[in-house]
């Protein structure tokens, strides 16, 4: 089973999951909690050369390349092990991540970038894809507050940029129905972590 | 004008365009010199981790979707300013040993590997590319003599490996024959030069 979380920073998912991630261990279930690069060596490499804040001069095309190395890198060493083990592998952004900031906001195309991470991945999409969705001035108020929390390069981007995000996870939730389930984010921590526990509870009874 | 050097390592390809290159100054041409990752700081990184020999767990994928990232930041940032300002762009290895290492000997396919690295060019083809074909026995046998030159992580592949990269390049210059010349590069020194020369001055003369 293979489960990824999207939406953007701000939008509680980590929370959510870790309350929803207990609950699951108590039921017996074996979970592996990852995100991409997901801490193998050569994944974290490359994610390295994404976020460096120097590397000003990276061209799009460059960044959606190396977000699909990076990807490949973690299925192989760690997500595609778990899975063939039996476990129930929960991912923080995964494909539709690059669908939605290469393709959608930052104007590549969410095609183009479905073809180089079809060739990474071999066709492995989740089996549930959890959007947290969320108007993106909330989620980077909620940033803002969190004074421990590093600012990166892609927060930097504009608001409209964030919008852009929004709006192509939700027409993939609607191109991709049977594995998208939306979460509304704007609700309160308890009421999001409910849901996000009842779409895996619901998944896995399938 | 963009012209690609294509073939193994010990063909001699340098060598024998230092000395087109020389005349080619004479004749008032400009001249970029450059390969993959070409000095480039984010196409160097990515070359890094390419070649960084404790990267053993490296997916031919992954492999092959860094060296496209590599590519698209080098055209970006070296080859499509320097085409625009009317200059020769001489590159040691392009897309065709992409296709050849990867899509060839590793297994992937040409075309897979072609796809990616469409996107990652936007189809920016080579208006010309020197093939030095020879036979991989006599190459490695060349690099063994040249002390050097430091042993890196490709050149440890087996024989076998070298020999499907070499048809596969044949392969490629059938595919392409308005864009690829053969130097049969187990000549002479001297007459591998002379036929380097031609063929770029008959392709400029076109």
């Amino acid at each position: 089973m293979f489960i990824t979380l999207e939406g953007p920073e701000g939008s509680g998912k980590t929370t959510a999951v870790e309350t929803a991630v207990k609950r699951l261990q108590e039921l017996g279930y074996e979970i592996v909690r990852t995100r991409e690069p997901g801490g193998t060596p050569i994944a974290e490499q490359i994610r390295n050369v994404i976020l460096d804040k120097a590397n000003t001069a990276m061209d799009p095309r460059t960044e959606a390349l190396l977000y699909a190395a990076s990807r490949r890198q973690h299925l192989v060493e760690k997500v595609w092990p778990a899975i063939k083990e039996g476990k129930i592998v929960i991912c923080d952004r995964y494909l539709d991540s690059s669908l939605a900031y290469q393709g959608g906001a930052r104007g590549l195309g969410v095609d183009n970038i479905l073809n180089i991470n079809l060739f990474a991945t071999e066709n492995t999409w989740p089996d549930l894809t959890l959007l947290f969705d969320l108007d993106p001035k909330i989620g980077l108020e909620r940033i803002n507050k969190n004074a421990n929390r590093e600012v990166n390069r892609l927060d930097l981007e504009k608001l409209e940029f964030h919008n852009a995000v929004r709006n192509t996870f939700l027409q993939l939730a609607k191109r991709y129905p049977e594995r998208f389930v939306i979460i509304d984010a704007s609700k309160s921590q308890e009421e999001v972590a409910k849901a996000t526990l009842d779409a895996i509870l619901n998944r896995l009874c399938k």
